[in-house]
């Protein structure tokens, strides 16, 4: 795909054995489901994936076999967010020599009380542009970082690297559509996030591309081509089929959603995420098959 | 020093080059001031230590270094914090092999919307207490995680490991009494932290110890003996004396200005603090020489 990068996104989830080690079977099978699934690209080690349960060693195994494994089949983000100026620097390198086409990045936090002023935000997001790659900034509520919209446009145009936007904080389509007129043609791509659970709010704001989760990608991609296309009606329909499912993973499931359905659909073996998290409730589990199996997504057949 | 733990530990700060990279010579004669200094035991990696600018590597080169440097001169506390609790117990086996007698823990936090629930507390400070080593709490704003005098004095009671605490939240004197109250002899050590700017409530509330800052440890060890003999007029004007220095540590300098003090007194050569945090101000920098200069400290004669 050539830039500008838009479509579905979703997020690649980290797999693990029973005994919580890396299993990088599953992985590359993952992948695979992802691409078969018309994913338009995949982003690795974001918070979908993990990140904040992995070690170093770990980001860069994960990294390394991701790339390879796809082979360039898609474009892959590489999430890069760290406090330290000098580790995302560093992930930023590694990323473009492994083949990433883009990094990610939220602004510099951590924990609840360290939190990049945007000076700080915007000297490391201009030092993590020199690896190369162009930056999608995550604007999420993780980080506990408040990013306004014309912050946010000046990021984009004084920093030739920063061109994509993840919008996951509340009122997404009020800011995208700030975003899209405060930046102009600085804003390369202006994308919908969380699990897409705002999607048509945020395409009808100019939203080009979503990052969702690993779940249902197949379904949200006629979504955004529907909507690309001017058949709004046909895409506000599917989105009105997807929804009880995307709002179920979004407030019940979270991240563990899409593995338990990977799991189901044969794609992996275990859905076990790591500790201090634990696994979904049995309730919570069974009303999210009841809610995906009508809609018959690819990740149910994959593995069967 | 032979447990029950008290008196004075301050944490070790991480040294660097101007360009950023890991000191060890000077990491060494930090160390060695410190232990010239009288303190009773040191902590190393926490978050005075800029140890959410460190990557896996650098800690393990740090805590390795600084374990066979100390050679059991004093004994050392490691932190060992993160949201996982795999790393967390893989940092806990590590310090006891290298020689560690305790490990400090923050509950499990990352960024501003990841908290442990208690439950999740208690199962990674469970699993950290298997590497053998007696685990401090530390109760920190950093974390975001609000941790109850009745959650406290549980973790006590019920995990072996967990017997000593270091409280910096709020009105701290009135929760180490809670806490000295409600846990009782399952308390071995109520600590006072914070650059100690508390330090005379919280010895009248019962803490035994306190992990101040490197600043000025020889000054405070005064303070908490005299309070230890019962002599409390002495150790209130002593700690009247150091307060201004403290409280101008604690408000404006942060974690930047034991290094300035150690550069100062040719201690260290660099008080670099790594990307996104910056250089202290000129004006802090002056203020803060200007308070530690008439008390004429240790670690201003220590390298002349």
């Amino acid at each position: 795909m050539e830039r500008p990068y838009r479509g579905v996104w979703p997020v690649v989830p980290t797999i693990f054995t029973e005994d919580g080690e890396l299993d990088l079977e599953g992985q590359k099978r993952a992948i695979d489901c992802m691409v078969d699934q018309g994913s338009d690209g995949l982003c690795i080690l974001a918070n979908y994936s993990e990140q904040f349960l992995l070690s170093d060693e770990e980001r860069e195994t994960l990294a390394r076999l991701c790339l390879e494994h796809v082979a360039g089949r898609v474009p892959v983000i590489v999430a890069a967010s760290h406090f330290s100026t000098r580790i995302v620097v560093g992930r930023c390198r590694r990323a473009a020599e492994i083949g990433a086409s883009m990094v990610m990045l939220m602004p510099p936090y951590h924990g609840a009380a360290l939190r990049a002023t945007p000076e700080q935000t915007r000297e490391q997001f201009a030092r993590a542009g020199e690896a190369g790659l162009p930056i999608m900034v995550q604007d999420a509520p993780l980080s506990g970082v408040e990013m306004s919209v014309p912050f946010l446009a000046l990021l984009a145009r004084e920093l030739d690297a920063v061109a994509y936007f993840k919008i996951e904080t509340p009122q997404t389509a009020a800011k995208l559509r700030g975003l899209i007129a405060a930046g102009g043609e600085a804003i390369e791509g202006p994308f919908d996030g969380e699990e897409a659970i705002a999607l048509l709010a945020d395409l009808d704001a100019g939203a080009t591309g979503t990052m969702p989760s690993a779940l249902v990608p197949d379904l949200l991609k006629p979504i955004v081509e529907a909507h690309r296309e001017g058949r709004r009606d046909e895409a506000a329909a599917a989105y009105a089929r997807v929804l009880p499912l995307i709002n179920f993973e979004n407030r019940q499931g979270g991240l563990r959603a899409c593995k338990a359905v990977m799991r189901e659909g044969g794609v992996i073996r275990s859905d076990h995420v790591r500790s201090p998290l634990g696994p979904l409730a049995p309730e919570v589990r069974a009303g999210l098959l009841e809610l995906v199996r009508p809609l018959d997504p690819v990740v149910l057949r994959w593995g069967r």
